[in-house]
Order: structure tokens, then sequence, then C-alpha cells
């Protein structure tokens, strides 16, 4: 069995991504990966689906022990991706998504090279500005700091190899499971141009 | 005008990837790092086309000055990529080709991560065994040794984003035509978002 994928998703929010990488778990043979967190479990989200819950001590722990790709703290609350989650999976076969920021996506990217990087974006600025003033949950000023934000992520997109421009939902399902897809058949011929080798030295 | 964008292409020795790169230099768009070195100059070689030629103390200078973007010794001589030209060229809106082996290319991606990375592999190692045979440059010690070194760099070839199987050089070509292309859109169209959330802002 050849190992799964590692796949690296971010974008601006607002763009849609969660909803990509939550149509894709139909698929049997892809993971998303769920986050730890120090915040308090609400009453609707279940412990190892929506997040892996810790204390404050646990987490640092994590931190200090290598345990985890990236992390970061907001208000008071730790939030970071399991490294042991992400090895189990891909030594299983399952490809592993990672739905992070573009600062984390980066910290993972230097730990592991092989990871593959999606941007999702909106179809323009004007129709995600639509679609924050249409989601009602923020005020205007909070929609103006997240399109500043939005900006600052779009200068790093360049460091990602695929953009998936997200205007029709199903049409950016299907693009990224291709990807997925066409790197599994990649990474199997290379694996078939190593085995080769070893036979020819 | 928009920048140019880098394209780093690597693979074993003997898949053809120098041929792809030099038919590419047909487009006006695309220019073929020249690197430095410190050997003699043949007399076929021209300055500033085949290498650039320094001393090694030269070299050693531009080392310091941080003016090479990756450099290696072989024997006693160096061999690098100079960043000021890459740097010149992508600023007047060339895409920039580094065609380098392994090791440097990671070192490059580490300072210019938006460099996107192109494998270039035979369709089979049998394949990649008789064209070095027919070559008939060494001996089959040395095919054993180069068989070797593209196991090496095969294990190596998840962190690229593309893999081109160079079975048809044309077909070789335009796919990595293609990618350049596609890069360009792709980069253009961030550019358009980056601009659109200036104006919002």
């Amino acid at each position: 069995m050849s190992k799964g994928n590692l796949f690296i998703v971010s974008g601006p929010s607002g763009t849609g991504k969660g909803t990509i990488c939550n149509e894709l778990l139909k698929y049997d043979d892809i993971f998303l990966s769920v986050s730890v967190t120090t915040r308090n479990k609400r009453n609707d989200e279940v412990d190892g689906v929506t997040y892996f819950y810790d204390t404050v001590d646990g987490f640092k722990k994590r931190i200090d022990n290598g345990m985890m790709l990236e992390w970061a703290q907001y208000g008071d609350n730790y939030y970071g991706t399991p490294k042991d989650v992400v090895e189990a999976k891909l030594a299983a076969g399952i490809n592993v998504i990672l739905e992070i920021e573009v600062q984390g996506a980066l910290k993972v990217k230097a730990q592991m090279p092989e990871a593959v990087m999606i941007f999702v974006v909106p179809p323009s600025m004007e129709e995600l500005y639509s679609r924050l003033v249409n989601r009602g949950r923020e005020e205007k000023s909070e929609i103006a700091k997240r399109i500043a934000i939005a900006n600052g992520e779009l200068l790093k997109a360049s460091v990602y190899n695929y953009i998936v421009i997200n205007d029709k939902l199903e049409e950016s399902v299907n693009e990224v499971r291709q990807i997925i897809d066409d790197r599994k058949k990649q990474m199997e011929f290379i694996r078939g141009l190593i085995d080769a080798s070893e036979r020819l030295i």
C-alpha cells in the first residue's frame, strides 16, 4: 500500500475553503486534520471531531515534545495541528488535508516540504465582500478588517502550487479531488522508478 | 508589466532536462539561468552564455556578499547560481528557469518559496539505463553510479510540484511551456484580487 499524501488548503476568510474541505470528507481516502485547542468545548461540539480539547499545560507539553506541526495563540487560547495524527493517517495510506491559515501553512511546509499547497480564492474581491456582508455575522468595520487580512494573505499566494477559484462549490470540490488523484498517480510513478532503480544498481 | 516567475527544473542525469530547457529558449519570455564557475573556459564556450567565469577569490567574494542563490564545489571548482541576474530578469517580466540538481534546488526554494518546482523523469529506469549506455560516454561502472544517484534524487521528488515524464521531447517542451503559462495566469489573477482588495479596504 502506498502512503497517503499531504495537502494544505488556505485562503481568505469567506472564500468557502471550509465548505470545500467538508465536502471532500465523503471520500474514504481523505482525512481532514482536526486541530487541538485549549478553548472550552461548546455543547454542539464533539471531542476528536470538531477539535481535540486539551488544557493549556497539556498543550504546552505537546509543543515542548515537538508534537505540534504548527500552532498559534489567539487571545488566551492555543490552537494547533497535531503531528502524530497526521503522520498516522499518512502511514495508513490516507490523504490528509490541513485547512490552516497562511502563517501556519508555511511552518508545516518547512517541516514537510512534500506538502501540496492549495490556495482557495473568490472569483472577485467584490464577490467576497458581498458574501461577508450577506453572512450578516460581522459589522462593516469587521468586514473591512477581513478584507485587509485577505490582502495580506493574497500577497503570500505565490508560495502555493494550486489556485482554486471557488465560483461553483461542486466544481471546486472536483478540482481539489483531481489534484489529490493526480498527486497519487505522480507519486506512484516515482515509486515505480525508485523500485526499478534499486533493481538496476 | 507583471513580474516574471521562477521555475526550477531538476531530474536524474540522462533524462533530457537540459535539452528541454534549451528548446524553451526559443521563447522570448523565457531565460535559462547561466551559472558562475571557477573552472577554465573551454575554446567552444562563450562567457555569459555557457557560464560566467570567475576566479576562486571572486567566487568566494560572491558567496560572502550573499550574491549566490546556491553553490557547490566539485573537485577544485565552484559552480553556482548568481542571484542578481535572476532577480533582474524576473523584475524585467522574464520567466527564469534554473536547471539545477536537487540539493541546490532545495536551497533556492528555501530562499524563494514562490519557485515552481519541475522534476523531469524518464518513462522508465530501463529506458534511462539504455540512454546512458547508448550515449557511449561512460563505463558500465559509471552508469551504475549514475543510476544510484538517480535513485537518491527520485527519493526527493515529492518536494517537486510537477513531474514531467520525458518520453517525446516536443510534448515535454509543450508541457513545461504550459506550466509557465498557467503560472502567469494564476499570478495575474491573484494580482487582480490584491489590487481590488486595496480599493475595498
